[in-house]
């Protein structure tokens, strides 16, 4: 029975033999490259046309359809992560997490921003003095509830 | 002698005092307010001529725009944050950060987005299925060095 | 200036000297016993005319209503709580975590209930092989995005 | 020898290709959800005869039957449960946990929910401003002993 | 306001004062030594009438005996005990719990004994090769509920 | 090369399929439940006869035999046990440690009772207010040293 | 009321305005240097006589003798100490745990070198190749108890 | 090809079926007891000519030789070793360790032993209060530097 | 599929068998070793062509070029390292790593040192107290933006 | 009693308002900026004419001499720093350590950098794409030693 990490490695050898990008494998289902990133990763899951799509494009086997669309168990393997690039992100909440809050609070009560009801988007932009890489978050505002 | 900590409490009670919001304590030194927030929190250091229009703004004691102006030790005080607000962007991080590290570098190489050439932004925005927050992060593209 | 935590001892205070139950001081101002019980131990805010009834059938100083009100950062003190009465909870979510998961997302597809726009309560039942504890969660079901 | 984990992975494969729900799966064999979840994911014994009952429905092998009857050892996985299905509800115990002490203990005196003599439910309820997850949460009220 | 903390320093003054031992303490309110010590180190709760007995007895302000009535927060300083003493005893769990949990459940079935419903007793008693130390722990046997 | 593990996991395998108990297992060689279930778990060695006799018992391979007289490494899974029936033990040992210090040392001395000249015992006792679980320990007194 | 803490404070300070030594402190009370400097930091007990000597030599107030003739709570403020001095005992341990544990067990068979009925050590001896540091440690051998 | 850890495996096979011990291996390569465990235990690396003797005198492959001449990671596996045969040399290093700083600096100065430049012995004494274990360590001093 | 920690393994057993150096298999790609022995380890990407020439030179698989060449994960086993070598340069860092902030803030103006735009390198020296070990590291300064 | 973390506030204080920097107090009294630097925040020890030039100097008590020639408790407040001028350096550690101790020990044996006989700098160089800071490392090379 194939699981999602399974699956994951299928993907990850059918990119590098057939030189595939995370860009073209998300514009062929027509989604994000966030979200199917993260799905062919094993953190999110694929509407089931999507799932089955994806894996008649990479010529995988059937059942990675059913894999794809099942729900994942959601695990991080490092609590602090230690790549430098993931790590970046780490410090960015680090630093700047109480002033995201205080700044939400402000604009919008006493709530939260979603992590659920939410989508996100990275691209690279030309820069003269150097490429920026550019991040976008949005998620549903929610109020904590008074009873 | 003052602390960032204690600089911190002053502008937190004359916030409360005076009814204050990050907002025009941002705007009345023109600057950012993500920024402001983080420095009056005592993660970042203002630029001189800033640290004392808002020292002179809220009325704190002069050596506060010393204060403000000095360099921070940044201390994260919970490795995982609990507060719900923070933690959100926490697991946020957990979800997606494999796939932001994927396709950072898929578009760039191999490397990061800096966390010190850095700038973000907070909104919340009105939509008709629920207001949502929008974070937007900008950091330049570093490549990791060979030699 | 008064911190949440001030006024949470001062209402412990009030509670011990007075002879007051949470029952009648949540009763008192028209909301829930453990949404109640939270905002005065610091870990929600109470809307302000509610803060204002509270402080003042306590008896509490005026700066008090301004903190119930304030917007609360949620710290828990320890990871693992260690107190039997609280530990029984963490034991019930391990034991039955990954349980509730399969039977939400079984029920609702691939998605959480939500902690924020949420309420619970607690009763005790008498039951003739012993009297039995009750607790009531509601929390709205949130549904993840695909995009 | 077959362990608790590989008739798990025994059960959710014929969950797969069966297309069974853990609601059927419970009903077929005339106990609740929650329990025959938990059991099924090793977290829980059950009574012999139900053991035989899952087995010969499902038509795992013999052996089957006396594994999920025998005690299970009860690992947590992960101390802080990262999923965010899961970690919602170690929020809200890390939330609301004092609070429940303080409400419990004044209904019933020093004592504790047992955690062992104990059932639970959930359920999706239909509402107008969306669907909402209910629990439900009985256990015997057990009061300190002093001696 | 009197803390838990403040009382058990209370009595530890006078007891280096006076030159008492907790057998004496515990004696005089006709309780046992164990329990009687746990609830002057703020573990437990003392009846309302032994509250008051000991109080008395030693001399403590008034407020002590309400203090040492109310229900402690049971909070372990530390996860591993570093000292040799409590170290042993931390031990003899690691080493000996699997083996106390086969033998409880194969005597009474899927269940714990209650830490609860419980008592414990501790004495020192002559021996020919050395004095040796004896506890003596009873706990209530509780079945694990199926429903 | 047969580990403690493998002999372990032998002896489970023969438990279930020959329906034997560890009180029989224990008595058909002439020892005390306690110790000979925390050596056939790999936490204790057995005599050399001892091994021999359970070796032969149970139609076990020769070489377990040797394995069961080996000195084990004593290592604890779980700093802090998740299983309930465990737990409660260290729970014991959190709440009463300090006064289990307080007494032993008021008795003895500055010293500590020995988790090495140590025994244990565990019994199932009929009470008419529900079954209890009892335990005893013995622990030579140790003094500490002072040179 | 003086605490062993207390205690510690008030020798460093004699110690600094004296100039005194540990070796002299230790030779006036005729005991050994480790323990009592061990004692003096607060992690063992002085017999009556030897705390009563060593308060009237460093001119101590005379409660400071009850201080240290009491037992303490011997808690390690570091699970791993930082400094380097100490560190290095740590790794030694790290480095060679299992093999003093290897040559413990098959010089004297299934035990432990005792850290109570324990004495130490250390002594700088000159060396052509540099100056070398000896620490020695004897501690009674005691035999695992089999049942 | 093999690793250290093949390698330990394999002596310790070779010492179940011979009966030998590590008293001879060692004496058989003319080195000391403690170095050659640890050097077999994968902690520290043989002179050549000493691997390939001990290779030869076991019996065991050529390609251990080379292994064992390698120079090993040093990983501790458990931070808070939980072997009480180990585990005591770290509570004595937890209970002794600011003390053996305070006499090594009294004695050498600002400085360290070294655990590099270091030596140790482990034996059993018979005492006539029973056998005592002997441990003793050498170690260069080293003087911080100052520049 | 080759992963980056078989590719190390393949090197290594190369290393061994031919007896090469780093400082060889570095020198006959044209880069440093340090670099080159990072790329080996699995902790950075050799460039393209220096990952064919390195695949070509020691005789590795084709496929190995392309593992050498992917952007790595960069996964530190422990978050505090054991190993003695390496613990002394995270000593380095706790010891010092106040004071290098201080000097480059104070030298560069609220910033830090980039560990990304970096390059280091490692000699050993000659010298008559006995050799040393140099090790220099360059990185480029990147300023805090303030916006 | 000033402690070392007094006279580091000192310190600061004075640096404060009278403009100093670190560079010109090491200067002042002929040491390197690296070594002041470390000694003024605690983590080592200036020699005693050194300590009393600074004090004097600085214009400190004297009593400030006295502390700043004491041997210091290196305490490292955080096992992993946040900051991120100094996490930098514990990611380098962890990028390149085992690289550091394979090239270390190609080059001098089995054996370690020593962190005591020990001197680093610290220098910003102009450079075309960017001012670089350079760290220079100079340690003893310390051979492990077999016996």
């Amino acid at each position: 029975m194939l699981s999602k990490s399974d699956v994951t490695d299928l993907i990850y050898e059918k990119k590098r033999t057939a030189g595939l990008s995370w860009a073209t494998i998300a514009a062929d289902i027509g989604m994000s490259e966030v979200f199917v990133t993260s799905a062919c990763l094993g953190m999110n899951s694929l509407p089931k046309d999507k799932a089955e799509a994806l894996t008649s494009n990479l010529g995988l086997p059937q059942e990675a359809a059913i894999v794809l669309a099942e729900f994942p168990n959601k695990i991080f393997a490092q609590a602090i992560p230690t790549d430098p690039c993931i790590y970046r992100f780490y410090e960015i909440m680090g630093v700047y997490g109480q002033s995201l809050k205080e700044l939400i609070q402000e604009k919008g009560g006493d709530g939260i921003m979603s992590a659920i009801d939410f989508d996100m988007s990275v691209e690279k932009v030309p820069y003269e003095k150097g490429d920026r890489i550019e991040i976008k978050m949005s998620g549903k505002f929610l109020a904590y509830n008074a009873w």
